[in-house]
């Protein structure tokens, strides 16, 4: 680790690194024009000039850092980003900064994306209001709502409008939106279910009136069985329609709408499977604004205290990338189901009374024989296929030799950063990556991302 | 941060730090012969001489800075102590070093128990081989074998000897261990359900033979519908029972009793919970070792392709410990439910198409009306009431104002640091903490534990 190996010729540097984190923009700007250089020099763990100034939220140190061209993706030993250490210490006009491209528009960077729960399915455009689920007045008067949004599903499936012919991976899907007058008639119907998402988020939360259009717009989910060819019938526009492929059309949302399909689609896919009680077989009623069933025979344990059973399943599943002993190579597997080429993360269920840690352990070694060591928590995706919880780690291996369990898997391989590099530049590619909707891809990013620090 | 204000008359600690990252045992010796106060100084990001020589694998710069007295349970600004980066990067023989307590005896670090997964309930003993649950031979031939351990369960509590008659948490219970020849006839009980847990863990693993006294021994758990008298009979100790107090029992286990109880009850819960198919309504069969239920009904759509229904369930719980911007107070609250004078971190169950971080935020906000922003994952806790996992984090306020949800808690409120250590301490405690067992209780020491920076 040469930011370790300090000597006395490099005291400059840690003056260089103690002017940016006191803030002492003329010392700063001094010492760069003397050598620019110094702009790239780490401390301790990796810590540059800009992750100093932005941790002490020293606005115009990183502002003339950035316009002396350091470069803002470097991470430290803890893969932080100058972003992810400006967001986490609340320095919200540092991080708008770091944030900024150099377009000007607010994007999030590689290592960002991971600590700002900004993976695909993750965006939380709308504000759920759990506490309005069992206000059945309000609710009601939200369903009749001028403004209020429904959207419309088959089998789970949303009905969407694509704004590309083509369907590859390229064409992009746009939830079908529809008022009450449109669907009032389905919510008579007894197989449709209704799920309250939420209203939508306000920059500044405005007083609750009468009128509801000055209030924000409420969402909600409906899945009905009614015939998909009479549903497309409500829609005016032509190129509505229930995706071919469910699954991978899942992925063609935008970042503000896969968060909405990724809380519907969970919860209805909870309701299409768990529509008996489990506990005594009986039929269930759905209540709270589609968040709860109650058992229908009045003698059930269920209905004694809080039950699980009552409410939606998530399952949290854990998904690793693991980091050879040496630091430069990662493991990777494929499924028989993978198109061709195409490698991936390793990943599990958590099974009952496991860490995520043990679980990261447990799956690595079952799949692919590799013994795991450290495991850290990067971030997590919700993934509605039905209601997972994909819960992303490094992890480090402490032993090499892979034997597949081919009932898992059909491969797994130990790829050199480089290899990963080249697959993701597309020149020269060893494997095809995960499309960048999954958190495994985001994972391998994020690890290509890392200094050589691991 | 006086660590980031170096200065010219502070290179000294500078090159005493960069000593010990790289190992230079002898000046590290003699530069601490001149200057004892050296082993208290910090570098960038609160790191330590110990931490530098403990993440590069120099035991003996280790050996020698513990010699001379260094404080191994300071942490630096990621709130790592020298045993978490030790095991982190793999220094095994360094991370035994300084877990190491001065009795010599092995115990678990204030931060450690947070990073190496040593919460309570967390500590994995037995290996579950879960590729085992689908080798019904193999099963068999280890629910008779000579060495297996069978526990005994009733409504889901396990049989225990407590071995102190009083019944105060101080009192620790081991659970009763049967061999196959006291259980085999409740094995053949329909209303019993066997659970396969897995083989006890070996150092080095020993190849299988056919000789059963020669392999790890297999661990079973038992659920009957016989009255708990009758059961009470198998046993031959005196002071066996079923506790009167079942939940709060089951926190009087050693560690390793822990991990295995957790794992058994939440199984055994789900089994209790989950014994119709929630599809259709029908009955189901226990399969693979008590790991899978398949409906009985052969038309069911659980039958096609995998589905959760047939699976236990785990629920993912966020807990957190919001700390005020002044990073001084943090946020606690209790439930009507709660001991006397006790507070605790605010917790609720992550919704389906969330994420972790936006669970978090969504709690808060819901039961103590806080506005919360950086969130950062610390470490889980399996909570077999009845299957829980609580995902422990640290959360950074961007609001103060309290608003608590009555539904959901009774008080909410900030504490001053002093007041919890004071707490902890029993010195003019502000309130009572949970008990050690809770991640709770976990998060508020790390929290405590930490340096000034957060």
């Amino acid at each position: 680790m040469t930011s370790l190996q300090l000597s006395a010729k490099e005291e400059m540097v840690e003056r260089f690194l103690d002017a940016a984190a006191r803030g002492d923009l003329n010392q700063v700007s001094t010492m760069l024009s003397q050598s620019s250089s110094l702009i790239k020099q780490t401390g301790y763990s990796g810590w540059t000039a800009l992750m100093l100034g932005a941790r002490n939220g020293h606005y115009p140190v990183v502002e003339a850092l950035l316009a002396h061209g350091c470069d803002k993706f470097s991470v430290n030993s803890s893969s932080q980003t100058a972003y992810d250490i400006a967001k986490f210490w609340g320095h919200r006009h540092i991080s708008n900064l770091l944030g900024r491209t150099d377009d000007g528009s607010q994007r999030v960077l590689p290592g960002a994306d991971l600590h700002q729960q900004e993976n695909y399915f993750s965006r939380e455009t709308l504000d759920r209001l759990s506490a309005k689920r069992t206000d059945k007045v309000w609710l009601e008067d939200k369903q009749s709502g001028p403004n209020t949004v429904y959207l419309l599903f088959s089998n789970c499936s949303p009905m969407v409008t694509s704004l590309q012919e083509d369907d590859n991976a390229g064409g992009e899907n746009q939830l079908c939106r529809f008022r009450y007058e449109t669907v009032k008639d389905l919510l008579q119907k007894p197989a449709t279910v209704l799920i309250f998402l939420g209203v939508e988020k306000r920059k500044k939360p405005s007083s609750q009136t009468v009128d509801g259009m000055r209030e924000p717009p409420a969402w909600f989910a409906v899945n009905t069985d009614e015939d998909s060819a009479e549903l497309l019938k409500r829609c005016r526009e032509k190129n509505c329609c229930f995706p071919k492929t469910p699954n991978r059309d899942l992925l063609k949302f935008s970042e503000e709408e896969a968060g909405i399909v990724a809380q519907a689609r969970s919860v209805l896919a909870w309701h299409s499977r768990y529509s008996f009680c489990p506990t005594c077989g009986s039929s269930t009623r759905v209540e709270e604004g589609g968040y709860k069933r109650s058992c229908l025979n009045s003698d059930c344990r269920s209905l004694k205290g809080v039950h699980n059973t009552c409410y939606p399943r998530v399952d949290p599943v854990v998904i690793m990338l693991v980091i050879h002993p040496d630091g430069n190579q990662c493991l990777l597997g494929r499924k028989k189901i993978f198109p061709v080429g195409m490698f991936s993360c390793l990943a599990g269920f958590i099974e009952p009374g496991e860490t995520l840690e043990e679980a990261v352990r447990r799956e690595v070694e079952e799949e692919s024989g590799v013994k795991v060591g450290p495991v850290q928590y990067i971030s997590c995706q919700p993934w509605p296929m039905p209601s997972n919880l994909m819960i992303g780690c490094l992890a480090v291996a402490i032993s090499t030799d892979i034997k597949v369990d081919e009932k898992e898997i059909e491969e797994a391989r130990w790829f050199q950063r480089q290899q990963v590099i080249d697959s993701f530049r597309g020149t020269r590619p060893a494997f095809t990556i995960p499309p960048r909707q999954t958190i495994a891809h985001q994972l391998i990013r994020h690890w290509i991302g890392m200094n050589s620090n691991l």
